[in-house]
């Protein structure tokens, strides 16, 4: 590839130089590098966050894009640092569940540990891996180093997934993510969702309200009403329109929604 | 172009990943385009805080730069979707006057609605038309396609302009932007000023604040001052001295600012 | 070069379009630079931050890197303008002390100030002049202009360092910088701790809060409890594992903090 593409996804914050130290380590080692910012913002030391973002934006970048993901509490304890390779992509960070939902979802996949430091900085800091480790592996991935020479095979660790309870009434699932329109974003998959409730009607419940049935866009709902729909990512998601539904309602990331089948 | 060049303005936040899909889409279709942010920070789902960004900066960039401007709280509603070509630069976005200073200051422009699926994504969402029409679209610009094949020549709408009260006395003005130094910045332009006070006096009144004359840069001012002078894109703007006029004033968006004339 | 680099470092903030507007005329006069941004969000007016967010970083970037670092609270006024060349990277900005560690730690380099109107925008503004006399500058220096037609030699203006008190029993500095993550970085480098605590062992003193020697990296230290370790720019830093410190201890910027060796 000529111009290899590099994502970043981190809990770096864009007050500080943090982000910017890894981007000028790549070019450093592959000049030609096109790097762009998913994120510097997932919430700090929040690796489940990380997963999730990271799983609603992939599949939007071309084949052959490199993902940088770091957040990375166990920065120098023994958690190890991996690197990923699909079919489509490569995905380079800390072995700490953070590409959960990539190996959750690609049939096929590679992975090794980092072990070769060959192909990392040549000072190793002890509180600053994506700097010394991950950066300076992605570029030389970049630069066309087969995977397989960065260290031995291993077997990614996976978070427990949030797990959606489901009765012959109810659906039960959680608040996992709260996006910059104050949308509240749940574990509630479309597939789940569709499955559950079949042609029926439903209410969605959180806090103290009662949504009746999904909307198609948020256009659809009324302004300053709270509305449920299946979001762009096809999450069930909870807005209120013209407003935030967070705010208004006092939603928090954790809480739990309840989908129940009615005859109303 | 060898290396198009889309600029992107957006209220889409920068903790979640809906910027960096459109950016993600718009590779995969343009594999050379280059991505400069110009902010993803607009306040939700104002149309006119939007409009007016991008009227500040659009001019300082290159000609055959292609922008992406999408704040969009109609998605998925009846509001159409439109490209605009001026002499100098395309523009892609909501057709809900997002684009008004652009329709008002070029002289000569192409619009165009955005009825043709073939440079979509091929899948649209209800709720994330960024990702699906306005990224896809200017994409394909930016790969040569002509704008006469998106669509069929429409209107672009434009917002009511803020309007300027004149009397001869009296210029009445209000506050549309506060930046994040904290000076508030108005509507009125340096013409509108130049015009309505000649070589003569002026005083600037803002909340309880009284302001004699203008400066022309912040250093001018005294230390702790409140100031008044045209900022870097014409506009007056109100200022302090080291610090921030709004805080210490208590300025929000929308406060009237009244220029008078004087002989003090 | 074939694709030269600019890295940009502001505190303008990422709600408006001041750093667009830089990266515009950028792209207007050198076509093929590729701008990285390393941070727009110094403290506004924050000379020394600026100074010291540059210096944890530039080394990181490729040789022939060009740095744009503007917080310019002087814009307007008599104070200079200047670039610095150094073996490795070039340095565009206000000459107010932004450069400080710059000239500090190069032990060469050629400053010149820029005079000439020549390498400035057509027009230039009494309030921005990171967009009518820096970018330009930096623009023109990646198309190849030498440093030595920019203006005459001059001769940086150098903030007063931070002092660091130290007595044979103490070493008493300050906090230069709260980062994301909460984490307090003082001006204590590793040379001078190294140097005052030889091979004994240390407390750390800081609010109310004793910490017992060093660990080497976050991990190391106990989750809730505040640790002291020398960060990945080689400044003591005090951590909470698994926390804000600066949150935890209502630690602020400037505090001071203490070192005093032990025998316990």
């Amino acid at each position: 590839m000529a111009m290899p593409l590099i994502s970043l996804l981190t809990d770096f914050g864009v007050r500080d130089t943090y982000a910017a130290s890894l981007k000028g380590i790549i070019l450093q080692i592959c000049p030609t590098a096109r790097i762009i910012d998913i994120t510097h913002l997932v919430p700090p030391q929040d690796v489940a966050a990380g997963a999730y973002l990271l799983k609603t934006v992939y599949r939007d970048f071309p084949h052959g894009t490199i993902f940088l993901a770091v957040v990375d509490p166990g920065v120098g304890s023994s958690r190890h640092a991996l690197a990923i390779k699909t079919p489509d992509y490569i995905f380079v960070g800390p072995d700490n569940g953070i590409f959960s939902w990539i190996v959750g979802e690609e049939p096929l996949f590679e992975a090794r540990r980092l072990d070769n430091p060959k192909y990392w900085r040549s000072e190793v800091s002890h509180t600053f891996h994506g700097r010394d480790i991950f950066a300076p592996v992605a570029a030389h991935l970049a630069r066309g180093v087969p995977i397989q020479l960065l260290g031995p095979p291993c077997t990614p660790l996976v978070l427990p997934s949030a797990a959606i309870q489901e009765t012959p009434e109810e659906l039960i699932g959680a608040v996992i993510h709260i996006d910059h329109f104050g949308n509240a974003i749940t574990n509630i998959t479309r597939q789940a969702l569709e499955r559950f409730a079949g042609k029926g009607r439903i209410t969605v419940h959180i806090k103290n309200a009662t949504i009746h049935g999904t909307v198609k866009t948020y256009a659809d709902g009324s302004p300053g009403a709270l509305c449920a729909l299946i979001g762009s990512s096809d999450f069930l998601e909870v807005a209120l329109v013209e407003g935030s539904a967070v705010s208004a309602y006092g939603i928090s990331k954790g809480d739990p929604i309840t989908v129940r089948k009615t005859t109303i």
